[in-house]
């Protein structure tokens, strides 16, 4: 299902029917999980994944993720995801995805933006030149038409929810996962929103890790019409999380 | 990835980085969604899955599962899920599943009980003599080397957790996945506990529908030495969900 003869890989999946919200669409969070898995099945392919990352002693973290779609796959649709790396720098590899449909159209886009860390300290390290080297063979110009992910605001002052973090939250690093902070944020919306709109675009920057025993709080502010960014904060102190959040019109029930 | 041309379907799998939990195992509840996709799959292909029971104004609902893993796949880990129709009934239909590994060596089976519901009413309804004659075309003898589900008893007398259902819990049809319930049950046990134990065996019986909107309070109790049971209430009363997880030893941490 793989296509790993170009600077562009491309993955096909299907929206399975646990993995679609109660519209029928298939949940942000879960195309999230989709682009992640194909950021690591490119980058592997092509000699400067986490394996490669991982015997220079770090690895990559997610640091920035805006997903903007015109629709959102239906359950059993059949759609592709394309990837492929804009550009590197000292700090910051950023990375670009089209979602493309049955025949091939684009129905949305999504930015990325990645970062190294040291394995052992969890702080930023400056790219290695091995994998730099690998990354400078496949950059790929591809234009990405959507905005790049922007700068959010502060915080609402009480926050709309709390959550325990809990096992089903964490990842093999022992960390929140980023596509659960993703379904937490959505869920901080009531069923009705979800009735009239859908998510038309989703920002996330990824501030700092947490872990089992943090006690998550989700500040949720509303800053434009159709327009709402959350905090998350652990422990009632640090930064954990910030998103961006914009609906539009559902598509008609039919659709 | 199929494999239709059998009484068994046959379909691969890899264990997803966001998919598997921090010991870096497949979560039982994706374990769960890829055996549910399986049995679509394989009923869909053979004439009697959702899309025809709709055509006869009812649908396939799960009533019981269990599963018993001898070890689950680790992340990146290929594996086949095998599933076959054992037999059928007026009410229930039995389908049974086998997980295995890259070389085809078994390390688990799971069964599972159907039974048909009409779309409207959403109450049991015999099975249709239709998808009856083309399930009967496609019995299976193999056998499936665990126990059937069990009976289980009564509730302990406070819940261990309570949470409201929310946006990500509410499946197609308007109620909680049943994924989503095997989750929320395996979030009632710390993180200590599958640092030094895994999943053997978890069974749930599903009893009752939840919807947005309804409080979910879960009532666990220990009932043998590595046997906890689990009955989720809605709203302070209706039994809607019953679960057995039986835990062993994790397996070492090299594995």
């Amino acid at each position: 299902m793989q296509t790993e003869n170009s600077n562009i890989g491309s993955y096909k999946f299907v929206a399975e029917p646990f993995l679609v919200d109660f519209t029928g669409h298939l949940t942000v969070g879960m195309l999230g999980n989709h682009l992640l898995n194909c950021a690591g099945f490119h980058a592997t392919a092509r000699g400067f994944g986490i394996p490669a990352l991982e015997k220079l002693h770090c690895t990559w973290v997610l640091s920035r993720l805006a997903v903007e779609m015109d629709r959102m796959p239906c359950q059993y649709e059949t759609f592709t995801v394309e990837t492929w790396v804009e550009n590197f720098y000292r700090l910051f590899t950023n990375r670009n995805f089209a979602v493309l449909d049955e025949t091939g159209s684009a129905i949305g886009y999504a930015r990325t933006i990645w970062a190294v860390i040291d394995l052992d300290t969890r702080k930023p390290v400056d790219l290695p030149a091995e994998a730099a080297g690998r990354i400078a063979d496949y950059l790929c110009g591809r234009p990405c038409p959507i905005e790049k992910p922007s700068r959010m605001k502060a915080a609402a002052l009480e926050p709309a929810d709390t959550l325990p973090v809990r096992y089903s939250d964490i990842d093999i690093n022992g960390h929140v996962n980023s596509i659960r902070y993703i379904e937490h944020i959505l869920d901080l919306f009531p069923l009705e929103m979800y009735r009239r709109r859908r998510v038309r675009r989703f920002e996330a920057t990824y501030v700092a890790e947490s872990r089992y025993g943090d006690s998550l709080a989700f500040y949720k502010q509303q800053t434009g019409e159709d327009i709402y960014e959350v905090e998350l904060r652990k422990n009632g102190a640090e930064s954990v999380c910030r998103a961006k959040i914009v609906f539009a019109d559902a598509p008609a029930p039919s659709a």
